[in-house]
């Protein structure tokens, strides 16, 4: 694909869940530590949010397993071939990660968070206050296997 | 900035606005066109969902004139200096855009959709189903300044 755009981290995570699973995100909290770069003024009245929004790498999945097409979601034959775009697995292209977290506090050049679902060392390329009129206005309409997927995802760890 | 991460476009904005403004972004259609290196197959499925979360390259953003630290939002006096990351705006590290929009529908290699606030020719780096799992699960707080901004973004234009 033409066009490349180059990105860099601007923080990283430091602490939290340290390898990759599929459930049991709840529960844990984070430190995203801007990079040296990066002035802790960026983060500035973040801390006036409940939420935000993390935009992150993939970066210890292998570019040459990305999924180009479409699959069953986590390989699981009870639910149907679906296109990558139509599910949020980590083999993508790209292999970029969103997800809304709660903001906990800012102190100086971190910022920390609960229920990231990112583990240790990941590099963050944007953070964004959640703002309730970015979400969606209508009722959200999903299919039944995306709801049995997310079951067990932000389950609390025993 | 170190760790360079090079992403690239899997599709691009086909119409809607042409040109970048501020407010009344409600009402548009666009259309989003898988580049030719990926299959539509994609793509399969992702009318089941009600809404997707589209990435975004505001790559009219001169890169020279991204704020690093803090600004008052949209230059506005009126609002409080916050950190480039307590904000949305577009002049912003790594000029990544992230916005939740309407599916109407999947046509070949072809994604339609409602409020897309990108303007026609934007490179688009992911596409991700919206789950209602992955959305704030507490109510959401945040500052009035960006009630206020937000006042007429939706706005149908006249």
């Amino acid at each position: 694909m033409s066009g490349a755009i180059v990105i860099r981290p601007i923080a990283f995570v430091r602490g939290g869940r340290i390898e990759v699973e599929d459930d049991d995100w709840g529960g844990h909290e984070s430190r995203i530590e801007l990079v040296p770069e990066l002035d802790p003024q960026s983060l500035a009245g973040l801390d006036a949010f409940s939420h935000a929004e993390i935009l992150f790498h993939f970066h210890l999945v292998d570019e040459r397993k990305v999924e180009m097409t479409a699959r069953h979601p986590r390989n699981n034959r009870a639910w149907p071939m679906v296109g990558i775009f139509a599910q949020r697995g980590r083999s993508r292209p790209n292999r970029l990660g969103s997800t809304i977290v709660r903001v906990v506090r800012v102190i100086g050049r971190d910022l920390i968070v609960r229920e990231l679902d990112a583990i240790d060392g990941t590099p963050i390329v944007d953070i964004k206050p959640v703002m309730a009129e970015f979400l969606p206005r209508e009722p959200v309409e999903q299919p039944d296997w995306s709801r049995e997927l997310m079951r067990r995802y932000w389950n609390r760890p025993e």
